[in-house]
């Protein structure tokens, strides 16, 4: 029997630029998800810096978000916890070359060891983000394993940062790659949008958010956890659905609990896993 | 301006092997769409024979069920409705080849010409089907135009059958081969399903298709019609979601008015028909 997984995800809106400040108040709900048991905590993508592209010093906010990695590592250690610090924005200064890229990057660090067990860099840039942000768009989305606190399980991991979740494709070869949990870090509106878009739905992105959350668990037989600074952050399961969800615009840390083998009674139903993995897959 | 398309899901339980019967009830169906003015009225898979292959008539009756094809064109072009004739299963019989394969197939028949304008073998066969149907492997998914009733408007449309709706890839074809409206008999169980799911939530299959059809309208900016002999029949876009459904077990017609003007307006927020589109489309 695989052991249930405890997974908090914190859904708050970072002061713009002010690093440090933020930085704290991730800290402080790290500790306390550790306090309550919690096997992984995860922040929202820009949690350090938010989104201030048009700031003069926001590229120098970055650099300075960068510092703090090391300091989730050690909090990873002391608190035993697997620590998904959201995303930090990193200037990629290559010598001898003036232009100075910027890479949106989430890990994943593990709770005993403070050892980074995943990274990603965002492929599926969102559309006012293709300017200021380089994406990777040449790797391929990989998978990595994560050994269980407390036991000897060990379940394999993806990460995917906000937009990438619109993009089937994405979750897709996670799950080829053997992923059985998403965690998606995420900076996505819900009531800041198109006005041409409110004016026909005022719940446009709750319900695009809610149903691709969902059903990126149930096509994939996988656990996805989306955490979003501005609302319907949750966990999500194929049979189960959505495990409970935070609303627009709310702060707070929501915790669900992941029977992992809910996941192999779904596989057992819908053999996704075992259809894509298989020679005669035809996609 | 696009025009506003009126879609009729017609939701009902074909009695088992009772094909004229089941054909007389569809068009009285069809004959009540297109009497109040629908373009397109689709019926849901397996609609004239159902599912009973355990039965040893169950290959004769399909073969009865195929020689209809040709009066749902008739009524198509009397009518003047674009109809979807749910699916048909028909033997393929090679001759000199004593083993006959059995093909589940949907058509669009033109309202104004009762001529065939698209066809599709379904490809992603259900587990329990496996044995007993043939699936289209080789062939790319296509789309195909449909011109509009009454107007100089012409729809990319795409066909899809029931368990395709799981495979994010069979629409993500249709969509790149233009399609904006995707239309999916189904024969999707959501009480009868195996108990071990239904033991750890009975709403198992109404969350995977309601989330399903949601999500894969905003992750193609398309409309998705989906009629099924089960229930949860129904249309849904990006932006607005679900257009209304019926219930699960229930029988009835659902109305839907599609304006495909908000198909565009969602596009030119997501912008993900003309990234797919791209040379740079990095999937």
């Amino acid at each position: 029997m695989a052991p249930t997984l405890r997974i908090a995800l914190v859904q708050f809106q970072a002061k713009p630029l002010c690093v440090s400040e933020n930085f704290e108040r991730a800290a402080s709900e790290i500790r306390s998800a550790a306090a309550q048991g919690n096997h992984i905590v995860v922040l929202p993508e820009y949690h350090l810096t938010s989104w201030a592209p048009e700031d003069p010093t926001f590229t120098d906010a970055c650099a300075a978000s960068a510092t703090y990695l090391h300091q989730y590592q050690e909090l990873a250690r002391v608190l035993n916890i697997h620590i998904v610090p959201g995303t930090i924005v990193e200037p990629n200064v290559k010598p001898g070359d003036p232009v100075v890229e910027l890479h949106n990057i989430t890990y994943f660090i593990s709770g005993t060891t403070g050892e980074i067990l995943g990274t990603y860099r965002k492929k599926n840039l969102w559309h006012v983000e293709r300017g200021i942000l380089t994406a990777d768009k040449k790797s391929p989305h990989k998978a990595f394993d994560v050994p269980f606190p407390g036991s000897s399980h060990v379940v394999r991991v993806g990460l995917l940062i906000c937009w990438d979740l619109a993009f089937p494709e994405a979750l897709r070869q996670l799950v080829a790659d053997g992923a059985k949990l998403v965690i998606i870090p995420a900076y996505w509106h819900i009531n800041k949008v198109n006005p041409k878009l409110l004016a026909l739905s005022p719940d446009s992105e709750a319900v695009f958010l809610d149903s691709a959350t969902v059903a990126r668990a149930y096509e994939n037989t996988c656990a996805v956890a989306f955490c979003n600074a501005w609302g319907h952050s949750q966990v999500t399961m194929p049979v189960l659905g959505s495990l409970g969800k935070l609303g627009a615009e709310k702060e707070g840390c929501i915790i669900s609990e992941v029977d992992l083998d809910t996941l192999e009674v779904a596989e057992s139903h819908y053999k996704v896993r075992e259809d894509i993995g298989s020679k005669e897959w035809h996609y």
